[in-house]
């Protein structure tokens, strides 16, 4: 039985107001709950349908649970957990930063490719979507728990970073000419407009997937696998 | 004013099963309904809220968009197409192969990067997410008119395609470490189980995206770019 109150504090937490003010956020389905554990985030409550499959977690109805969710089909457990307390990034080895990416699964994907390829730290611009909303949850898999994600405005942050700034855009060099440090800043820009201008002037270096067929574009998770597999494959 | 019987019969085509009776698929929004057009793909109904939009758009009020379309917010336009006749896949170049992937918005982004990539066939194992179900088209861009998807049973046509067969799961051999010979098929399996048993004993070799953190998977769409684009820059 979850108390009224908590049921309302949950809900509420569907909406970035009210995560940044109670400071906590959802994650739904036990892997993910799991790996946000294991990766060391503080839960303030977990509930689940089935208690069982979780250390520490409370007993709820499936009635319950579709109220507490931000999914048209709950997945049986649901985690509330502390939003955790971020050191200012410290621009080591090579930090992804994104300018404005919108959709919640664009975001998830880039935070689990950063995972993938060992990057610690995402500086987001603030206009880019929340990274506590529960559809970027969903997408990262857990990973969140093992890449910093900060929300800075990038033209002042990133020019006191002391790193290379490479910008993705379908006009640059092709990545496999480039020459690229073992460190530096790779930008990736909103889905509709690329990188936004006050950041472009910034760049040292513009660097491209090449295209061999027709397509107009790529989907900016899908540029940016391809473009940090490239860096770190160089690495 | 749309007549009920064409009403009835476009949302009819929101399933696999009547999409298949017709013959016809469903292409919502302007720019994916333009850029079927463009690619040569033969109309059966275009409706349009602003029928000024696109030539031979027919005009519909929101209401009627509304019933007609299999988006929760109806995008102006809305195409019905005839689903294209195929030829058997040629297996010239680089084909990539699909072992039973679920998700809509996957399908679509591997469509969009075969066309990227400018490879032309995209073979599907028949249990693979139906290419015409309208999340995958979104996903698509129009790419769909210029990537021939084929619904084949892999364990029967692999063998025939007297290409050598790479398979990508995480036990593979890093894939640039790998020779790519200037054709050959890539075979993606699902994103719970990934190739299946009949298909992993008929591949020459296992391909891998090396990790350098500790993601527990990548996403079958982005390890699929990747993949690709190894292929490609060594080509």
């Amino acid at each position: 039985m979850v108390a009224k109150n908590d049921l309302k504090l949950i809900r509420s937490l569907h909406q970035k107001k009210y995560r940044t003010r109670h400071g906590l956020f959802l994650a739904e389905g036990v892997k993910v709950v799991s790996e946000l554990l294991e990766g060391g985030l503080e839960p303030y409550r977990i509930y689940s349908t089935e208690p069982d499959l979780l250390a520490g977690a409370e007993a709820v109805t499936g009635a319950e649970l579709q109220k507490m969710s931000a999914l048209v089909q709950p997945n049986r457990t649901l985690g509330v957990f502390h939003i955790p307390e971020l050191h200012p990034p410290a621009w080591s080895g090579w930090v992804l930063a994104l300018d404005g990416v919108r959709d919640p699964g664009n975001l998830g994907t880039l935070i689990r490719l950063c995972d993938w390829f060992g990057i610690r730290e995402l500086v987001c611009s603030p206009d880019t979507v929340d990274c506590f909303n529960p559809k970027v949850l969903q997408a990262t898999m857990g990973s969140l728990a093992r890449v910093g994600v900060h929300y800075l405005p990038l033209e002042e942050v990133l020019p006191q970073s002391g790193l290379p700034l490479f910008g993705a855009s379908m006009e640059g060099a092709p990545a496999a000419s480039v020459t690229l440090p073992d460190k530096g800043v790779l930008v990736l820009g909103s889905e509709s407009h690329g990188v936004s201008a006050p950041v472009r002037t910034l760049l040292d270096q513009v660097v491209c997937v090449p295209a061999f067929g027709q397509a107009e574009s790529l989907n900016v998770a899908t540029a940016g696998a391809i473009l940090l597999y490239e860096i770190k494959r160089k690495a």
